[in-house]
Parts: C-alpha cells; structure tokens; sequence
C-alpha cells in the first residue's frame, strides 16, 4: 500500500487522479491540497466525488506532506511545482509532477517559452519525461517523473513509431491539433466561457504553444534525429480529447499497411495503444486511457491521426502508468478496462 | 432617424440589440459606453460586429449620452441602471431599460428580492411594463420603458391568455423553466464555465429566483386576480433559448381546442406570438423574435408550453418593440422576419 | 464464475453492460447477439470496445445462448422480449430483462400503454421489478427480473422515501423530467438527428409516455396508497443524464432538514444512493451508478430533484446491481466507484 | 420582382434560402418541391417557418415549375439536379444549382469523383462557377449557375489572393478542415446520430472527398497554375461553421502583413469578405454572409484561417449572391447585414 497525496486538488486532472486512485488497489490518498479552498472538503469542490473520499483541502508545508504521503501527485501550475518540488524530494516523498516544469531538458528552452528562469536547473537534464509507451524501463528507480502534456502524448505516440522506423522525414511535420475544452482547466475565463466557445471552433497560440519544444524534444530522443513540427492546437466545443492529424513525407516507400505494422510492432504488448484500421474519434478513447491511432497515404503525404482523452491518457491516466512503475505495480494497475 | 446610444455594451444582450438596430431603418446608433472597456473598437470585443459598425466603447457621462442620443437603450447591472437613467430623464433621453431597476411597482417588494434600497422610487410605480403583446398602447408618450425579464416573458406570454379568460385558476401555477447558458452573462464564472455545465443539466436559485415576483406582478394585472407561482429555473448545456413548462389546474371546463383558440384570439394580430399544435423546441424560434407556445390537457391539468430566444424575444427584441412603439415606428420595425 | 450472454448488443445500453461486465470479476461474457450485425465484431459497432472484447455478434437460438450462458441480459425491444424469454427460462438460462415487457403488474394495463396483447401474462403478475434499493431482499432467487425504466428509476427514487414516510400527497404528483439524447437509443431518426436536437430542448410525449404506469404501479407498492403523476419529459442537448424536477404537497408538517433526514434513513446503507444538500446536476452523477437527490420547501410545495445517469443507474448498472442479487454476489460488484 | 422556386425543399440548405428570399425585396417564393413530402406545409417541415410561409411541399413537373417561377434553386441531390436543369433551362427557368453537377469542369473527372456518367457534358465546360469573390462580373447574362460547396468556398476564399498574388506555392498545400454537423444534410444516419456525434471530433474521407477537385480546379484557375491540395475534413459537435486551416510553404518573401494586405486588397469592396488580425472562431460569421479569414507566418509556413458558416456562406447566401448578380440586383441584397 502507498500513501499519496495530490497537490492541486481543486483542477480538473486532480479530480480524474483522484477518481482512477479509487480504484487502485494498492493506494490510500491521505492527503489533498489547495491554497484557496482550506478546510473544504473535496466533494463539495467536485460534486461527483460525493460520498467517495473523506477529506479536505488543506494548505499543507512539505513536511507536513511528508509526514503523510510516500508519493505526491503534483498538479499545481508551472513555477509553483518546481518551487515545492526540491522540498519534497529532499524530504523522500516521491514525485509525478503533472507540471511542465521537469519536462523540458534545457534551462534555456524553459526560460524562452515559460518566461520564468528555472529555479532548479540541475535537476532538468536528470529528469525522466515519463512516457510509458516509449521508455517504461527508464522509470523505476526514480524519484521524480515528469509527467507529459496532453497535446504532447497525443502527437508523440502517433508519430513515434514512423520516426523510429525511418518512413517519415522529421522536418516540418504539421500537427493540426484538436482539444475540448476542459484542456484549458477549471480556472473560468471569457475565451473558455461557454456562450463564448461553444458551438464555434478557432487555433489559437499559433507558432507560440508551449507543447511545441516538448514535442520536438521528446520525438528526436525517439529517432535520433532532430525533429521539428508546426504545431497548432484548435479550441472544440466538447468536454475532453484530443484528436492530433498529422502530415508528414515519408522518408521510404511504405504501404498502408506497412505503416499499420510499424506501429503495431512498436507498441507490441502495450496495454494503452490501440492501432486501429477505421478513423478513431475522441469519443472512442473519452473517460479511458487508451490512445487509438491510425495512418493513411494519400497524395504523397503520410497522415496519422491519434486520439486520447486529454485528462486521463493526456495526463492523470498516464500519471497513474508513472506511479505504477515507479513504485513496482503492474503498469496498468487502476487504469483497466 | 433616431439616434440611439447603448449602454453596457460588452454584454450580450447588447450585442444583440446592435445587430438588430443595423437593420433597423429609422436608426442611427451613436454611441457604444462600457466602464472597462474604454477606446476599444467594439468590434474587439464582440469579433461578430466586425466591419458591421464603427464606433469605440466610451465611459460617457449622462451629458454626453444626452449631447449624441435620443433614446438610449440600458444594458447595465441593476443598481446601476437606477443611478443613471434619472439623470438621462432629465436632460431628455428616452430610455428602455434592460435591467431589473424599474419592473417592480413596489420599492418594497424591489428592496426584499433584489437587497438593495430603490433610489428612485417615485417612478417605480408609474414606468410602464414593457410587454407589448399585453399592453402595446400604454407605452407609446413614455419616456421610460421597463423591458422585461427572459424568464419573464416567456411565462407570462404562455399563461396570460388562459388566466385573462379565467381557463386556469391563479393559485400555484408550477413554472418549470429551462434556459441555455447565455442567459446568465458575459462575466466569466465558475457555474457557467463550460466544462462545468457542458453536458449538464441542473436546478438553481429554487423558491428565490428574482424573476418570481415580476411573473406574480405582471400576471396579476394581466387577469385582475393574484396570481403566485412556484418558479424553478434550470439551466440548459445551449447558448440560446428558454422554454417554459408550466403547470396549471383548470378553472372551468374547456377543450385542448378551446384553450388554443383561446391564446390564438388575445394574440390575434400580433406578429410575433405564434399559437402552435405540436410541442414547440427552442430551435424553432432560435435567433427570431419569435415566441412559440402551446397547450395540453392531461390528467386534470393546463400545460403551457412557451418557447423564446432569451436574447432576442427575451431581452433585445422586445427592447426594440419598445422603442418602435415609443417612437411611433411600426411595432416590428427590425425585427421581421 | 457466470457465464453471460447479451442480447441485442448494438444498442447503448449494451455497450454500457458490456463496460462494466468486463471489470467484474464473476463474469465471463459468452455471447453477443444481434439479428443485423451477424458476425461483426462487437468492436466494428462500438470502437470504444476494440482490443478490449473478443467476441462477434451472432444471431443466436434460445438453445444456442442456453450452451453457452447461465445468465441473459435481454436488452432487445419490447415484444421482442417477451418472445424469447419463456424460452431461454424453460432452458435454466435466468435473466434481466432491459425491456418494458415484464415490468407492468397488470396484461391490460400493458396492452394499453403498448399496443400489444401481452403474450406471456401469467408470468407479469410474478416478476419481480428490480429496484434493488427498494427491495433488494426480494430479488435472489428468481430467474427473471424485469429492469427499470430510466425516468422510472429516477423518479422512483427521488419520491419513494417521502410517499413511503407519508410527508407528501400521492396524488397529482408532477414529474418535470429531462434526459439527454442517448436515452432514445442508438437507432437514426430525425428528432434525435444533431442538428435537430442539438441546441434545442423540447418536451415530447405529454401525457403518454409508457414510463407513467410504471412509475404509478412501483409507487403505490412502495407506499401502500394509489400514486398519480403527471409525467413530462423533455429532451436535452447531451449525451449521459437524467434529471427529474418533482412537485408535490407536503401531507404532514415537516422541515427541508427532516426531509433530507428521512430520505437518508430510507436509503441507509444503500451504495449508489447520494442524499445531497445541494442541487445536483446530472454531471455529478454521469458515467457512474449513482443516483443523487435532494429536497426542497418553497412556497408551500416539496420539490424533489434527482439526477442519474440514464444508461448505467437507468439501465446498465442497475441490471448488474439485480444480476449480482440474483447470482449471489456482493450487489455493488463491478459497479464502484 | 422575381418569382422564386426552391427544388427540394426539406433539407437545410433549403430552410435557410427560403429564410433568406423571404427578407428579399424582390422576391416571392412561389413553389416549394419534394418528392417525398407531398402537399405537406413547409412549417411543418420547419417549424421555424411557422407563419413566415404559407405553401405546400409539391412533387411539380419542369413544366409546373416554369409556369410559376422566373428562377428555380436546384437543391436536389447531385444526378437528381442534372436530370431536371436542361428541362428547366430549356423551358426558361434560370437556374442556381447547390449541387455538384455543374461545378466541375471535365466529364471524366465528375465520373471519377462522383460515380456516375454526367448526362448533360456540353453544358458542363460552359457553367459558371459562382463564386462571386472572385468573377462576379462573369455571373450576369448567364442563365445557370454551378454554386459553390461549404469547405470548397471556405478553402478558395482564403487562398485564392495569396496564390495569386505569388506569395505561396501552389503544390501540396494542406486544407486541414472542419465542419459542423449541419453540412452532413438532413437525413438521419449513424454517423450524424446526436450520441454518436456529440462530444466527438474525427476525420472522414481522408483522401477522397469530392470537394478535392473543386478546390483545385477552382483555385488553379484563380492563379493560372497547377493548385494541388490535401484535404482532410473534420466532423465537428456544433451545428454550424466550417473552420479550414491551411499550411502552404511561401513562394517568396512576405511578411504577415505584406499578407494581410495581399488579402485585403483582393478582396476590395467585396462585401462579405473580413480580412482580420485575430483568429477567427466560426461563432463569429454564424448564421451570417459573411467570411473570415486571417493568416499567420510560423516556422518557415504561411498559415491561413478561414471560417464561413457552411449554410448560408457555403451554400444558400453565395446562392442569393449569384442569384442577385443573375437579375441585376445589388449582389448583398437581402443577406447584409
């Protein structure tokens, strides 16, 4: 049994974690904290989890998260993760730190597109980007995880596979991105307010979305190549997922089906990944951690197309994966069916 | 040509209500006030009214306001509106107002739902209600018009011609009522942020809507009896649109048929009430003027169904019939089809 | 150990049986059948369902089921039902019946409300109607329950445990209910078609909806006196959720807090029952079993509002919460949290 | 004034011209056809249109049709239109086809596309193609008129000044885009089923969508070079709007605004064209003429963003526009503001 605190308990990946943690049968949350809401309990910040965990938010010290808590789920916004981060680890708790301050290998690169100087810069290089499905065996033996973005995931597994196999040159790879809405989190704002984006869809952070140098610096660790990508992510007016269509040239000749069978071969034995023949849709993956994905010629360019569901695959689903393999369950553990 | 100033622009009501003015042939808006929002083009804020107008949010004075507009119409906050139109008055503007400030007769009744001291009571008693379907010849030489309620409106428009004609009795009249998201404002807030109420639907404000004592007020008149009601507002994962699902107990015998002919006779003549046979759905009169209603007869009991766009019917359509009859403009000036 | 076989498992309430029979750790599903999509892959109809289930819709015999499944989830239309059961029982294969046929008391009573002559009457009268928290204690041992209607179950629920305490009238009592799209089944038709129901709600089926004499027939066995209601449902633009408004008259003084007290009593230790303080939205409730409810006074009526998920406690989980009573498992198994 | 048939009445195309023409000042919609819905009203088709119109569905022969209208809108399926234009045209009715028939230039390559032999090949070469942005001085004096598709008009109108212009290259350009559910069409299947649907986004018809001929076709003409696509359509939970994002590589050196003005200069006078800085969203042009379209430059790409509503922009107001620009109206009549 692991003890477990999540920090940041009032989002919305917060409330998935908690949910997914439930069901695990080898953890006991004892511990959910939040600055503005002290003393609240949890169910009355999230209506749904009425009845099914007893606790208040608390504005807790490290220690005091120590003294509780073998691992902390860290959910809390950039700059905030790397400042309490250093505490816990130095206190033994381990670390997911849903955040993107530990993913991100260069201070320098953080700097530019965060618009903060990291503050534990030493730790950035050593960190391990937890992506499961790419390097699972990396994970064990490590205290603190970065956890992927939701777009980040999404494009990466998709395009994974055919950068490793050589069928797409790494250059210029166009990710038209699709995300709901609850990607934005739970903080209300006019561009997120429903009258404003519902029934419309619009991009937004064209050439500026802070996913780009994660993907791109994830992706050329997977080939060995340097990979770059237009990136531009799109606001739906649904719930969750993300549904990432990518074009890319193919770098040899390759069938359909060849294609299919790379990324089957890649992802052999992989509980999460579905390579389906039909066009996945969002819904197929939503309240799930699957990432279903599919590939198609057409014209000269390859397309993959890969959905998940933004909250749970995009981020508590493979939060739980990191957890697992940190501390020695079984990968899927919590997460299946 | 009338020149028209709105107040409060950045909401959506007024939003509306300029779309609706740039048809209108008699009119000329002429200014565009926000307390945030000065020097910004409008069209900056409400990106739909691009090319469409050209004038800029100001923070006007009442000077101003009366130097550039004959009729202003109020969109601002209740409080609000009652601090500003007394001094519009004075220096010759007409106004219609779009708030609560001036519904109630009774400064009393005003002070108990709303939690504020009425500063203009005097012209509470004498502004005319404006509901043009009950008493269109009341408001023409009036300077000042109450617009009515969304919520209101609806309601009242279903149920007045069965309680003028005595075909339901006055006495706890059950008004179930649904309403897209739009109805509860621009201001970005948790309740309505969309992953919260996006695929949901729930109560709120039960047995203390303000709405309540406007119904009761205006459905009094409208029969000479006193009415009350048990309201419950409910809002609907929609951008536009209210109906009304009301529940009344017969006062004397009458046909399904007999009830319809009923509604269909006290609105004969008027152009935007339309008497349907089948249950009417907000769609049908999405983004019109329109309002659609109905009737049933089941197990001993009068259901009026009545359906309105709440921007439009509900708030800057009616304004504008308001203004029409105010200025001697054919009633559905801009407004038809 | 059970082995289970679904029939009619193209439809929504299968793919939600079929979710949840795969997490319980007493089942092994054997068969899917469907008279159109023999031999796809139950996959190829729902792709939420690939790599997750192995088996093809087959258009199986009563005997053939009866080879290979002890118990029968009957989610076929109504008639269709009633035609095969008798046979599968003759053949020791036990069942929930997800249709209406099994749930009304009385053959004229059926054949009214369904336009058909029932033909299985003798067995009508003995059925047991599987509201588990109502009479969970009468279920093991039987070999057919008839499964809930959806607005049924909800609205059971939300009123029994005033009927049962005496504190409401049972007659004249209004169900305003609201449920989204899934609710009317998975096959196409124009009022369900999105872009007629999307951004749209409407009332349907006044006063003759088929859930009234079920929702009559449970609460009068559940207070001992004759309950009328008048039931409207109203169509809403969402996938997931049922919530049921509902007026009555107090028959005996009582507080809101002794209210929500005896809805707490009644519902003691029953897992999937929520007695809330707040309004509850039907989001708080999706893609889960629960049912949670509160109570009102305002203006001299009780209202009661409880929201489900109409495909799990409406239908699916509901079915296993009856399955598990009947094969004598714990009755949440598969179904928390 | 000009006396107006609508030829398929039922679909949604159909709704929105006749909502169109009725706030024509030179019109009188005189016949309304189905095949299907004989001698119902068109209200009750559309209960929008309750009390707007007064007429019946009729299955009219060619001959009918040009005894009561100047003008017929061809809504029919693509080979029901061509079946019946040369009978109208020989019978001089003009014509404004919404389908496909007309719209390709080359025989050989509707056969390709659409499966079917054209029956009437010579007028093909011959038709103009009504996209009044770019040639309306070619649409007067004809008498039929090939109207444009929804992702074709939004794709073309957002290219079309930069590829004439010389700024991007005309090879390989990608058309990421996506549209609301309403372009589907009226007719109830599985794929438009709301719960299918909703909370949803997925592509179809990677590679073989029959809009990819029309766009290039249209666009090669537009800039006298080979223009080839890769179009890739979405299926967005929203009724209306299609958002296209399109990747093009720059022919020569421009900056964002040297773009811009490229855009606004072609677009000169023309009334429904809004060249913005923003990113478009398709709730800014919904239910509305107009298109917006801006474009970005990132990472060695030119971006360009597009939105119609795919109803009136991209389909029944250019329709109006062709229309007006066949007898010599002011081409905005009836569709601003």
């Amino acid at each position: 049994m692991t003890t477990v605190a999540i920090l940041g308990a009032t989002g919305y990946t917060a409330v998935e974690l908690i949910k997914i943690l439930l069901r695990h049968p080898h953890v006991k949350i004892t511990a959910v904290t939040s600055r503005q809401d002290d003393a609240t309990p949890i169910h009355a910040v999230h209506p749904s989890l009425y009845g099914r965990i007893n606790l208040n938010c608390e504005n807790l010290t490290p220690e005091q998260i120590a003294e509780r808590a073998q691992v902390a789920f860290c959910a809390l916004p950039h700059t905030a993760s790397m400042e309490i981060i250093p505490k816990l680890l130095a206190l033994g708790v381990k670390v997911v730190d849903l955040s993107a301050d530990y993913r991100l290998r260069d201070p320098g690169v953080y700097e530019t597109w965060y618009g903060h100087v990291h503050t534990d810069p030493t730790r950035l290089g050593s960190t391990i980007y937890g992506l499961p499905e790419l390097w699972a065996e990396k994970i064990p033996g490590h205290d603190l995880i970065a956890n992927p973005g939701c777009y980040t995931s999404t494009s990466i597994l998709g395009l994974a596979p055919l950068l490793a196999g050589g069928y797409i040159e790494p250059e210029n790879i166009i990710i038209d991105a699709k995300s709901g809405v609850s990607g934005a989190g739970r903080k209300p704002k006019l561009t997120i307010h429903y009258p404003e984006c519902n029934e419309s869809i619009s991009a937004y952070s064209i050439g500026n979305h802070r996913h780009t140098p994660e993907i791109e610096q994830v992706l050329s660790d997977a080939c060995g190549k340097q990979v770059s990508v237009i990136f531009t992510p799109h606001l739906v007016p649904m719930d969750r997922g993300i549904l990432a269509t990518m074009y890319a040239r193919p770098a040899k000749e390759a069938t359909e089906e060849q294609l299919l069978q790379a990324m089957r071969d890649y992802y052999q034995g992989k509980p999460f990944i579905r390579v389906v023949e039909h066009l996945p849709g969002t819904k197929d993956v939503a309240y799930t951690n699957f990432c279903d994905m599919t590939v198609r010629l057409t014209r000269g360019h390859v397309l993959v197309l890969a959905v998940t569901d933004n909250l749970i695959k995009g981020a508590s689903g493979v939060a739980v994966q990191n957890f697992n393999l940190m501390q020695g369950y079984e990968e899927s553990t919590g997460l299946l069916p």
